[in-house]
């Protein structure tokens, strides 16, 4: 079970009704927060998820409309009695960056590092913290990462086969865990009873950027996309493309080629009260998009089977 | 005349309903702001002054809680056309601490840095931009420095006198704006005409500090005293002094032995949802304590005079 909430739904400067945008997931107990504008602890105390459990933070890119909440969300969170290490993970240079940042707030846990520089456009996979993620770059006036998080979902266990092979009981769990069990000198390995890997969960958060090629293959299938639209109106194409950011369509066209099952609209213009109201510009490319909101949580659930057990 | 403003009155993190303390001040269309948290960009937004006129930032000190909003704010006042100098004031260390912070938001004007080193405990008198300031250096865990802001006030103007000394009709503005004025050879000084000087307006902030001796001298005669009370319970005094804040009535008696008209308290703890339930333990020493609100505003005027024209 994957718990996904919409801490903000902002650009460029946080306001009393918008919060700049980020994402929170929660999964296991642990959580995964994906950039920390200024004020952005103020809207996780209202999702409620606590502090001391963030694992990992990942930046998409150092304007400080996505990082400035950064030593105070530290600051915070060593108030909430967090001792373990934190992996912050980010373009080239996020080691710096906080370094310079945390001089007002001294970290009371060791920060570990991640520096991804993806090379030729192509998207980097990496572990942190329990999460699996990717991370594609964009483009942007600064070097950009979107990210997505897959929760990967085994194979079904076939007990006919492992009774035939004759397994002890004690050891299906393991091998449902993708362990190896020995018994009475006989190995077992996973791949002799498990099926082929089922579908997962999967995020992904896109902002800021212009379209770029990867894009589609990189969200595909997403059961969550989050993307940036800083602008609703597609008269404003110029004035996002300018500023290396998204139109609302634009970002449709590429929920609809990456086939994921639901857009969540964000990173908004201080300048459009109410996105809402431009809402039919992207549906009208992709029908299942949503105008994000501060807070807005969804869980996801791995998909039920169907009778026959497939 | 001089509008203050309180922009938060909450310590240690922002919170939806209590963002941190600050304080903006407004004089002849020009602004002042001292300290600037995480969140403070917001109210200010609210409060509605605007972002263009801010012409000096005073910190206190170096905490999360006080200047981890600077890089949002200087960003904001630029998307705002600001692009006059802006004359930043702090403890030493003010200028190294703001290249920090700014390597996520370029600063589209020129930060000019009064960096304050008070010595053995005494008061320091500056100009910035236009305002009268004074610092005295506070006890905290880190140095940490009050302000005072004061609006002169002239003395009066004896015009019986002035026609006397046949200074010509032209010259009395000048004289009331302490220039000298020079007249068919005779040279006429505003001391020859002007009163002795008349009370003007005094506001102190006072944040984060255990009670020090120079403080009553430092506020004396202020309109209005803004000052932390971290807690509001007599029995927190222990909790508050290891912390190196105050509680409510130690900040009461530096207002009463201040002598001051007014007293805000500020900088509660997140811990304290409810400041004003333990607003009595201020009143019994200083009367007329009242328990800061965010964007809670008051206008101060040059006092009437009486009608003897004293």
């Amino acid at each position: 079970m994957l718990d996904i909430a919409l801490v903000g739904s902002g650009g460029f400067m946080p306001m009393h009704n918008r919060f700049l945008t980020a994402m929170v997931a929660r999964l296991n107990g642990k959580m995964l927060l994906v950039d920390c504008g200024e004020g952005a602890q103020i809207n996780l105390r209202r999702i409620g998820w606590g502090f001391k459990d963030i694992d990992v933070i990942c930046f998409t890119h150092f304007h400080a409309d996505h990082i400035a909440g950064l030593p105070g969300l530290l600051l915070t969170m060593g108030n909430s009695d967090r001792t373990e290490p934190v992996t912050i993970v980010g373009p080239k240079g996020i080691r710096e960056v906080t370094s310079h940042l945390c001089v007002i707030a001294p970290v009371p846990f060791e920060p570990r590092f991640i520096e991804l520089t993806p090379r030729g456009g192509q998207a980097v996979s990496f572990q942190a913290g329990g999460f699996q993620l990717s991370a594609l770059p964009l483009d942007h006036h600064t070097p950009c990462l979107g990210y997505s998080l897959t929760v990967p979902r085994a194979g079904r266990f076939d007990a006919d086969k492992a009774k035939k092979l004759g397994i002890p009981l004690f050891g299906w769990s393991r091998l449902q865990k993708g362990e190896k069990v020995v018994h009475e000198g006989k190995s077992f390995s996973p791949d002799m009873v498990m099926g082929p890997q089922r579908k997962g969960i999967k995020v992904s958060y896109i902002t800021d950027t212009r379209p770029v090629p990867g894009i589609p293959d990189f969200i595909q299938g997403s059961d969550l996309f989050i993307a940036e639209g800083l602008y609703g109106d597609d008269d404003m194409l110029d004035q996002a493309a300018q500023k290396r950011h998204m139109i609302f369509s634009e970002a449709a066209a590429l929920a609809k080629a990456g086939k994921v099952d639901e857009m969540w609209l964000t990173h908004f213009s201080p300048a459009m009260p109410d996105p809402g109201a431009y809402l039919e510009s992207a549906r009208r490319v992709f029908p299942n998009a949503v105008a994000g909101r501060d807070r807005m949580t969804k869980t996801f659930r791995f998909q039920e089977e169907d009778t026959n057990g497939r």
